[in-house]
């Protein structure tokens, strides 16, 4: 693609990412690797964490609340990247904020499916993400002729949080959810979870090196890069990103959990009430 | 202790039962064994579980509302079977309903503690919980000089609601948790969270034979027995005890959970709203 040199456009504005707690800050982290100039507003829903195992109504009322506080910072496009959230709410959402672009973790996994061709893929994720079945229906959109199994699995984010990624336990879990991909081995397994890129070298282990990981995360950043660009949104090479957290509630073990998402310390940060807009 | 004929008095109003979720559901099961005359209302307010990782503010916050609810339904006595409510939010609760006495399932393990006069308890629960320190603090009010270790088990609730009571997972994240149970032996295990009575028997097996577990659903149903007859609250004998079940939330795996917990199936339930109270 050439771009004149007359057409070229840049958008300082903010990027808004979302999730329903930290997880989401695997997303942020990637993008400050392929995004360096892009400012970000993280927005965390660490009072209502998790979303998982909440029902669609209650799903689509905070995703709402959530893009909401985003748009009142002035973003110039919304990263959903709570995984429950696009699956559930993101058709509501774009509906409701119809000036602000708004993309999500779902249907970056899914093209990054789709782009790599696999006839077989695992999707596995939280309880509501899975029983929506949002990723087989998108993925099927496309492409009829994927085999598609999915597999909810909702020990995985506690044995991330509780810093088992490395563990016996995490080994047993990943046996306990995982075993059917032994037996009929798929092309591909799709993280369908922000805490999952966590747990991406356990899979690894486990799995026969066949199988692609596609990390939800990288996927998620690469897709963002690439709506920006097309888009004409990216932010000029000169400016330097900044980066903005916001957390809708701070207990204990706030620091050292978001600190293992990012990897690195949290700074600007602010707690926030979001549920009263 | 005698009771004149003349002093027999019996209130048939109901008893309030609530928690973050279903877990309170086994203190329900409990008091159903012991108190069959009773009629009981419980809320679980499953759209905002679990409160354990939720902050202090948001904890007492979210407990108000919950007893709130239960109040509104002209309950006799109320019942927190919610540990981290019990743990940080009950005192604010007493005073704003002071119409109402409130117990809750903390000063009922704590009774029940103290009781055995042990010399050493290690105490189990959420983070919240055990970050509280409350169980500590009400026990040493009373009797400073048993021993206790708090040790704070995230993983156990999933364990719990993904069926993995009897399995290797179960035994090394038990292992993982009270290794230090092993090497220093407690005269009691403490159990300061409503769903660790379905991981009791692995404790059991786990733990050397001289550690007496307390169980905190049968605890508290032991504790509002003894209060309501204290005050003279009970309902009569020849009532048939009811029971309404209410949840802000109903995902897809409600009615297995509930039945996990309760030993049955739930009936007489309905979806509520409580946060607009």
């Amino acid at each position: 693609m050439r771009i004149g040199k007359n057409k070229m456009k840049f958008d300082n504005r903010p990027i808004g990412v979302f999730d329903s707690g930290l997880g989401g800050l695997t997303v942020v982290a990637a993008m400050k690797k392929s995004l360096p100039d892009e400012n970000i507003i993280y927005l965390g829903d660490t009072a209502r964490v998790p979303y998982g195992d909440k029902s669609p109504s209650n799903i689509i009322r905070f995703g709402m609340e959530d893009a909401s506080f985003l748009v009142s910072k002035g973003v110039k496009l919304i990263v959903v990247a709570c995984n429950t959230v696009s699956a559930i709410a993101i058709s509501e959402i774009r509906a409701k904020f119809a000036d602000v672009p708004v993309i999500g973790v779902l249907e970056a996994g899914v093209a990054a499916c789709l782009k790599a061709k696999p006839s077989s893929v695992a999707v596995i994720g939280t309880r509501a993400t899975v029983s929506s079945d949002a990723y087989r229906r998108e993925i099927h959109a496309v492409n009829h002729e994927i085999s598609i199994r999915t597999i909810a699995c909702p020990l995985f984010v506690p044995i991330v949080e509780e810093g088992l990624a490395d563990s016996e336990i995490c080994r047993l879990t990943i046996d306990f959810y995982m075993k059917s991909l032994k037996k009929e081995v798929p092309d591909m397994l799709l993280l369908a979870c922000t805490h999952y890129p966590m747990l991406k070298k356990s899979f690894r282990k486990y799995l026969s090196r066949k199988v692609k990981i596609v990390d939800s995360a990288e996927a998620c950043a690469k897709f963002a890069e690439e709506y920006l660009k097309k888009n004409s949104l990216a932010a000029s090479k000169s400016s330097t990103g900044t980066e903005r957290f916001y957390v809708t509630d701070m207990p204990d073990s706030f620091f050292k959990q978001a600190k293992k998402f990012l990897g690195r310390d949290l700074e600007h940060f602010q707690k926030v009430s979001i549920s009263e807009n």
